[in-house]
């Protein structure tokens, strides 16, 4: 059972999230799921009046309606009854100056994903994180869902034997046609080099498929081949991307080999977010639209269809469910896991000294500057005809 | 958009729900989920002393932690800021006598489900909450799942021609063997004729099955054949539910025909809730641990996979939705909506003489009656050998 | 691997089946794949101008394309070469007189199903074929999938232990409209009760469902309450059934109950055959459009999905599949699986005093007579508005 | 309907496929399916006594049971009665030296795939073939199922607008350990490079995965980056196959862009052939396990399940159907197809000059020679690194 510990809810802000805004409100709601956080401040806008409007819509007290994320930062640090933690929900490229002011405030950082628009800004990031002694979550809430727990534990355990093979693909067709030109403000920035990045869809969603993959494998990636693509006429950034992996070994084994697509542009897919990992004894296959089950393939024996709560699902998962097996969890309770786990670790860290639980897991900034270098060393393989690069 | 107006949260009381329990934990969530509702007291346990500590446990003003129901609706009423709505989710037996105190105090009530333990009860509460000038909300919470709006939708527009069969099921495996010997509370009071009442699997799950199937298909039983079983040795309430069903007719159509099975001793089945519903026109089928999904299947042209917040769903469905589609959503988020629901109706009736929306839908004390007329009529029916009787 | 023993196929002849049928064509097939029959003569319709003509595309001899079933069966049984089995491909009020001549002109018989049109004519078939030295096999072709002879094997062997439920339904489309009015000749027939007999849709593919439900879970049914509509207008014969079904019990464990539906006007719907069995220790369910694949249900276990020719699929099975798993086999490979146990048996008789060898397992007249028994309580029964009635 | 026209059946020859052979029994009941075929002469085996043997236990005629396929090639084209055609199901690299032998001596060749062993032997023998009279058939065997036809013929038809992605994968398990050392023949002979030349699993399934994506697509493949891997200690030949593949665009479009996966060593999998093809207007998906669905996918509206002989399947796949919609046919049926095609073909030619019907589609050398390529640039692919290679 998700932990309901109650010392208090953790005092939230919130950068970013305004009226209209999509990745806002799910963080809410992810933050509001289990009652460990109070949402209290917001620079929900970097226009002031609709930062007021919006958080006056969600209940803030006017005064900690901020116009500014830098006046924010401030402000909140200045105040007994602060914020203790904040969440970047702004596009790409704001990831970098909002966390850089709540870190030097003292003020634990929740931010979207990827870690930044650029790999530099990410590893100033990543160096400015480490020398404060705020902690970093990154919201990489795939990771979150139980089943991907019970997944990484039945790897790390060994239950698949070494890992051989590696498929992921995070497939979606909302960018088929060129949206971005309907006034569609999510198509907008995300096709829009300045706030994204050099990524498209391999920033977008690309990256969510890597870290999954590397998150449950616990591979790293040696080097890679990637062939992107931009099918849609005067599209800036790239809407389909092929890549080959290949892992560094692990001991004496053959290094594992993987694929990874990534798509916006193929009809009929929604957010179809697969996995599928083998092993020399065996395998585990996924998929984010059907969250709660995961098919584990002993070689030599029956298939198995493991659920979420069920039999043969073990303690990693159990600790992220809340409710019985045959009654589906979400994409709001996979991403509410993620608050979850920082809200324990944030707890912790009330106290001086105070020590985070050793279960404790969520994607920090290394993992978001890993993601970076996995987004540039695509990039750069595209540039130079799909060659193999290091990460 | 689930709606997330503003107008202050909803001061909310609990009765039941303490310290391991089930449902109240998920009826908290559901209420948290988008920030309409406020906890602010609770009679969590019978027992003082461990109501006072659950209601700690989850934040409570320790003043507002009551040892009875009845001081609970005695203060809350006498406070000016005392609760608005009431959470009932004790076991059945107790469903009456806390509404009965509840609705006398003027408070709102939201009520698990099924209505009480006792046809008579019910109709005494469907009286007096009647007279009552408080709301009173059912939670039969699969009614909320978004997909389930559009399938009433799709069937009240006419979309499968007259409706000429139902076919509903909901099976469950958990009482495969003698839970209730094991120390398993739920199995305890769930399997107890005192505190469940007539109906076990048919109270308990069946009820859901109908609710589900009527609220689709927007039909009234006629007349229906069970036959319950007990497979468990010792077992003093039914565990197995075999029902024909006859619908009335409509105008001049030939009436719907239906059958129903509900189990908990069905292995491998966890909360397999299915429904499907046929018209001369086509057909809608849907399952609970797929919520998303709803297939449409026109006659004589290719099956359709309708998805929550895809293509061809419709505003019934959108109004009920938080998150993309192929972003699932769930239990929780089906259970929440009907908090949702409720909140808009307690929010307009904050005004002297408000109006509730016209398009606000959730399970009122009348379909509670219809549902204890359903277990009732179960019951009969099976101790007559499975004759057929009238609801 | 399905037996390939080649002592000479065994001559066959057919009666019905000739230009614009349909069965007749699936037999055909049925029969020439394995390479254990060769078809030498029919009376491929009543009209001998046709049938001589069918029989010519199919390259029969013209001296054996005969006019009439009873020239047939008479001037065959005279020849040395003559045939050695019929396979009967008519309408079912037609079953009768043609098994009659056959079977007493000492050939083997193999019919399609229902055994007749009548309880009377089948009674009195069954009491002839025993008399008779000849073989009857009656062609309820999904026993012969090899995850249903897998199933049936599991069931006796008690992996599920004692059954408690059986859960079957036969459910198709194409009589949502009045077909029989188009110009459709299947239609027409099997709507019409002076060829069909007293059963519709319970008869045409009603006793397909209750034939397998019993095949497999090894139970007897005590009685039943049925409840059969025509839900089109004008039509004379059910196309829709619902039935509640109490088994006999074995020794002293309590009777399993089920639920049998099988309907032709639900929407979406082709050839959806489906069987779920549950015992005290675990279930079985398998649907006939997935007919590779077999779940089965461990109390307790996560879900393990057998497959033909798969881990931990067994004898049973493995001696009716051709193909490696993941190579799907079909209903023609199923039905040829019938003919491959009928040719089995009819080889083995070609000596005198020759022994069917004891894994020989195809449906045969009785179980054609306790089908009758089957379409006769379920029309009785809903004649007397759905009274529990013994078969 | 499979076309049963009855011109008399081919005669038909077999090298290849005798006792303890997997692929010569498929051949021939596909052969056997329609009755379009009879076996009358073989060289089931290089040893003569068990070719003798083999043929008996099939009901061949003793004198045409040869000891040597050219003594076959021979004999048959001497005698009246002699084979039309000949069915080639030998090891790869004995494929080139019996198909010249035969259609030397004017004879009909059905050749299983691939078509030989090394790209020289395959281009010599599609220049052989080109010159001599006689048909070239390759059992490229996926692209007879039905619902493949209907694919090809909607990619055809632009139902999808200008194709941008194909992503193909063929994933078996059966090589997942070193099963060519347990005595499997079968194992042996397929992971040893002078029987099969210089691709092991990319030779054996990747060529059916790029040909059925190229079939249905109708694409040409440019280019392509392919990373082969022997992931059992041991193995002479690749058990694991990554491409890139970049097509030739079609017009002003831009080329599409594609992937394939081809492997026997992850675990779960059997024959798990999946295509997905993407255009600017919509998708298609589909997976050999399931072979009588195909997923349309129209951007922007809801998917569709299109099943053979269901509603909007059209004429393409009807052609290649026996059997309504709803009873699964499967791999033997999709073979058979081929057969059928062959036959048609065949049957044309026996009138001098007679025309092959406009419709008749099977793989043909062409086809044969072209995945040579793909298997050959593979390897020169792999062998630099998995650089990009031209076709």
């Amino acid at each position: 059972m998700v932990s309901a510990s109650n010392s208090g809810p953790v005092r939230l802000g919130m950068v970013g999230g305004g009226q209209g805004a999509f990745i806002g409100a799910v963080h809410r709601i992810a933050a509001r799921l289990d009652g460990d956080y109070q949402l209290v401040a917001g620079a929900l806008s970097s226009d002031a009046k609709r930062s007021l409007a919006s958080g006056i819509e969600l209940g803030l007290d006017p005064d900690r309606c901020y116009g500014s994320f830098k006046d924010m930062a401030r402000s909140e640090a200045a105040r007994a009854d602060g914020i203790e933690a904040v969440s970047i929900v702004t596009p790409n490229h704001m990831h970098y100056p909002v966390a850089k002011a709540f870190l030097e405030a003292g003020i634990h950082v929740i931010c979207d994903k990827p870690l930044t628009s650029t790999l530099d800004d990410a590893k100033k990031l990543a160096k400015l994180a480490k020398r404060s002694g705020s902690l970093f979550i990154l919201t990489h809430n795939y990771t979150g869902y139980p089943m991907i727990r019970q997944a990484r534990d039945m790897v790390a355990r060994g239950r698949l034997g070494p890992i051989r093979l590696v498929h992921v693909e995070y497939v979606q067709d909302w960018l088929t046609e060129a949206e971005e030109d309907s006034g569609n403000k999510q198509a907008e920035w995300r096709t829009d080099p300045a706030q994204s990045g050099a990524g498209g869809c391999v920033g977008d969603i690309g990256t969510h498929a890597w870290n999954l993959a590397t998150c449950v494998s616990g591979l790293e990636t040696h080097s890679l081949a990637a062939d992107l693509d931009s099918f849609v006429d005067g599209r800036r950034l790239d809407d389909n991307v092929h890549v080959m992996l290949r892992f560094k070994a692990k001991g004496d084994e053959k290094p594992a080999k993987g694929m990874l697509w990534s798509s916006q542009v193929a009809p009929g897919n929604e957010n179809s977010l697969k996995l599928r990992i083998y092993g020399s004894k065996g395998g585990l296959e996924w998929q984010q639209e059907e969250p709660n089950r995961l098919w584990f393939t002993p070689f030599g024996k029956p298939k198995q269809l493991l659920t979420r709560g069920g039999a043969s699902t073990g303690a990693a998962a159990a600790r992220m469910t809340r409710v019985p097996p045959g009654h589906p969890e979400g994409y709001l309770e996979g991403f509410a896991n993620i608050y979850a786990e920082a809200a324990r670790a944030i707890r912790a860290r009330r106290k001086a000294g105070g020590k985070i639980p050793a279960d404790v897991l969520y994607p920090t900034v290394e993992d978001g500057l890993d993601g970076m270098r996995f987004i540039d060393a695509c990039v750069r393989s595209s540039e130079k005809n799909a060659a193999w690069v290091k990460l």
